[in-house]
């Protein structure tokens, strides 16, 4: 079965998560087949390895995850990799992939635009 | 004149910039007449301050900022908020406003469940 982590940064301030709690809710009513989790690199819960957990007891064999960054700075290109590698080791029965940031997709970048553009 | 600040938080790492600078290209290549800069909170230049003087320079007089953060804590509750009240005091022949964060927009919240949908 697959599934799928929207992964974040964290931040100290709960309200920050808001917008991800919106996502996983956009997720679960579009793709209700899909299981989501979110997850968390730090200050926030739940963490990589919690989410694959939740995902692996539902019974999830591919997960893919995609980092919910705009950016790809030491967060992305160092923490997350050795995350990731320590959470296959731990689960070698779930197949772990990420996709790029998702500000690499050229269709969140127009949003983005047209969010500006609205609000001129 | 009306222009945009498109405005993110920075990072170490120099290519964590990639999307803001395809962000601003893309707005310059759809908007040619409203001027663009990015500006950042931290470790990246322009800083907010130098983004409002350039655009002032081109004649700017209502200049608008979009906060290119997907979640509002600290850094858009409270850095932010004194950051833009002592641009406004410095440049008071220009209008500043900022929208809510990029995050709290619905469509970059659907591009974002969309491209996870596609990668699975």
């Amino acid at each position: 079965m697959k599934a799928i982590i929207l992964f974040g940064h964290g931040a100290r301030d709960n309200r920050w998560r808001e917008p991800f709690d919106r996502l996983a809710e956009l997720w679960r009513v579009q793709h209700a087949d899909l299981p989501v989790e979110l997850a968390f690199l730090e200050m926030m819960q739940p963490s990589l390895e919690e989410a694959v957990t939740s995902l692996g007891a539902l019974g999830a064999t591919y997960i893919t995850i995609v980092p919910v960054f705009f950016g790809q700075g030491g967060h992305l290109r160092n923490d997350f990799p050795v995350l990731l590698n320590a959470c296959q080791k731990k689960f070698p029965q779930i197949a772990l992939s990420a996709t790029p940031a998702v500000g690499e997709d050229p269709a969140v970048l127009q949003a983005i635009v047209d969010f500006g553009a609205r609000a001129l």
